[in-house]
């Protein structure tokens, strides 16, 4: 890879995330074009930085901005152009951004080689390279960020939530993963740093986008939907530095011959066979999400917990069956039940009453309250046989109540060993849920679920700790 | 088995399902015992048989009602005695039961072989036998039917939410799975015909429950939670004739060495080996769940969708990654997309715009609306190269609104071929969830989730159409 040229790519996207003016060509006072969506978040959000709209039409302002025919007109550096005009009309508008030395842009314009126009598509690039600017895109939905407030998503807000500002970053090939994975995100209650669309890819790519997320200091978690890889071994270099540095996860599309085949017709991405995939993702320590749900159960471990030393994982639970459960999960996991050091069992029968077995799972009965939970979080996440916990919390018994999740949240924010929650349930539930999230506890609606993710952190805690990180 | 015995076990049953009469043993002023809270969540939900409160401490009314110090004094005809009260007590109150002619008995009392109290246990069948009624427990949390009215669960309604009427009929040997799975139902949206929590199941047991269900006309499908069968033998005879009937669906706890030890230490439940119950299952049509979501996620395309005649699946979308993923997941879970009649792609062709290409997954675009879905509902719904409909909306997208969720439903109401919406998102997507799963359409977050849900219907299918049902 060129060194000078990666720099500079990762750069644009600082002036992506971070633009100190934008300009929106296409903005209208139409609400029904794309343009004014886009301006309108900017403006919703309450963007800090300076908004130029740019409408070839434009007569005075648009939504109570100075409005302008050109960026050429603007006469102040820009810093980011986000297009949304008919694609016939995109090149005349890229050569003024770089007469304008605007510093990157994104195309959010469709209408390039997905529906075969590839000429047109090429001389976008052309363009860009003559000028020395980048573009993300055509055809995506662009970048979002909560914590700088820029949003190009052409999607009204009424129909997807906007994540809170938080640690995971989500890069998508296609926009409809992008937005319904964002609404779930927000919907979850985790929270986002950066959302890249990428769409076509003419220019920045998944090699660029994995490069700047890994740099990035507010990226804690890297999440990706992919179809396929260009660049494959640039790949590799960039995948085997960002892996040491912070997990990265992947959904790929495309993963059976029916679904390469989909996905060729999608976005003209050759798929690739995922054999291979499979054998670099794992030889260099990147996480494969294999369905959407584990894209959300994956991201918020990830997000919150730390490293696991190993895989012995100790269940408490105010449930017997969701215990027995529970154990089946791990095993099914890669993951084992340890037994507990003599020193938790003495204190632990100490203090529990004569009803509750001192074994793993430990089954705390249903009328287990939060002194319970308490002692058993205070002596487990000392045990030094114990690398994880699973905390099961059936809201629907007696003795749990919102005393039970502050124990979960105190001990979530103390012991230094990965935690997880099952508690699955309705509306008193939820409530609770919601608690424990928002304080940085991953909660699952099953034990199945909450096992897979832990086998995902032990397995990326084993790939970081084995590369002494 | 005996004929005799067991069709009086299946009439005990709907002693407990439809009493014309209930006597509640521990009946109590005091908020704090488990006797009030039963009594209470009977008179909330409005039940209109006679309920006799019952304690030995009664004196005049207990919450509004006439009380007695026995059933004996009752002087009238009792359906079912429902028991909480101390273990040590029970013996006595079932004498009473049996002199009384109480028709059956649910002891939710705990503290028998749960807690080696074994003799006191066998004692209480020793009285079932001599009178010859029937018990279900002890240990239990009873039953619930939300037709009758019937609600003998003694945990707080602002707990675990009520589900409406509906056809799923849930039996669990564990209170815990089965008060959270009741309370996910619920949240779910979907609607439950009868509950029943059996525990330690000393005369009524998983073979009687059953029976009773296969035979029960409002049940529509049967789910189990278990950790072990006792009565082996039975279990597959009556599961036999049940599974040619209606869908029996099964999550069994211990299916691995340290969930089956952790099983023995919950129920005392042999657990036995997992590969035999799975051999098992799949002889006689039971469906086998591995986690609590498949559950879930069956319990609900099985109540409200048609058998389906084979395993080709359409996919229709409003957004292409989505179907990509979809696709892969119909191919990872024995089921395949098949090729569009000739017949079918001329009409789409004709009525879809040209960047939609006509092949499946059909990806209808991100701008598809309700008229592209009827169309794609209508064409496809009829084409004989296509068994199912999984329909992927995207209510991000700018086309996709409550009318499409309405040409979902009329469809749904309509097409004699299973149909599953993948709908993953936030408040705005939950809102349109909400009303097409109170229409009787199974909505799913992730393709994943819902072609598991599709393959298990697909496999029960095959084995009832090979039995010529």
């Amino acid at each position: 890879m060129d060194k000078k040229n990666e720099s500079y790519k990762v750069k644009s996207f600082e002036y992506m995330m971070h633009p100190k003016s934008v300009a929106i060509i296409g903005a209208s006072n139409n609400p029904d074009k794309v343009g004014h969506v886009i301006l309108q978040n900017y403006l919703d959000v309450g963007y800090s930085g300076k908004l130029y709209p740019i409408n070839i039409n434009a007569n005075g302002s648009i939504m109570g901005l100075r409005s302008y025919k050109s960026v050429l007109d603007v006469k102040s550096d820009i810093d980011l152009a986000v297009v949304a005009i008919p694609a016939q009309l995109v090149p005349k508008a890229l050569e003024e951004c770089g007469r304008a030395k605007v510093k990157t842009t994104i195309i959010v314009s469709g209408g390039f080689a997905e529906v075969g126009e590839v000429d047109l598509q090429d001389k976008l690039l052309e363009i860009a390279k003559r000028y020395k600017f980048t573009i993300l895109g055509p055809n995506c939905l662009g970048v979002m960020d909560p914590k700088s407030r820029v949003d190009t998503l052409f999607l009204p807000t009424y129909k997807i939530d906007r994540p809170r500002i938080g640690g995971v970053s989500f890069a998508s090939q296609s926009g409809a993963v992008g937005s319904s994975v964002l609404d779930m995100i927000a919907h979850e209650g985790f929270g986002l740093s950066k959302f890249i669309s990428y769409g076509n890819a003419i220019d920045l790519d998944e090699v660029d986008i994995l490069d700047y997320l890994a740099k990035d200091k507010e990226t804690k978690v890297i999440v990706f939907y992919m179809e396929g890889v260009k660049r494959g071994k640039d790949f590799i270099e960039v995948a085997k530095r960002a892996t040491l540095e912070k997990p990265v996860i992947v959904i790929k599309g495309g993963t059976t011959e029916a679904g390469a085949t989909a996905a060729h017709s999608h976005t003209a991405s050759l798929a690739g066979n995922y054999e291979a995939y499979e054998a670099v993702f794992k030889q260099f320590g990147i996480i494969k999400a294999e369905s959407l749900d584990d894209l959300l159960n994956f991201s918020k471990i990830f997000d919150t917990q730390p490293l696991a030393k190993g895989n012995r994982v100790a269940i408490i639970t105010n449930g017997g069956g969701t215990g027995v459960l529970a154990t089946d999960s791990l095993y099914n996991n890669n993951l084992v039940l340890p037994q507990l050091s003599k020193d938790s069992s003495t204190k632990l029968r100490a203090a529990m009453p004569p009803i509750v077995n001192i074994r793993l799972p430990l089954d705390m009965a249903g009328d287990a309250d939060d002194k319970r939970f308490n002692v058993a979080l205070d002596v487990i996440g000392n045990d030094p046989n114990v690398d994880a916990i699973m905390a099961i919390v059936l809201f629907q018994t007696p003795g749990a109540d919102s005393r039970v999740a502050a124990s979960i949240m105190h001990h979530g924010a103390t012991i230094n060993k990965p935690i997880v929650v099952v508690s699955p349930g309705g509306n008193y539930t939820q409530a609770h849920v919601n608690m424990m999230e928002s304080s940085g506890i991953p909660v699952y609606t099953s034990p199945e679920s909450a096992a897979r993710a832990l086998d995902a952190l032990v397995k990326y805690s084993r790939y970081k700790l084995a590369r002494g990180r």
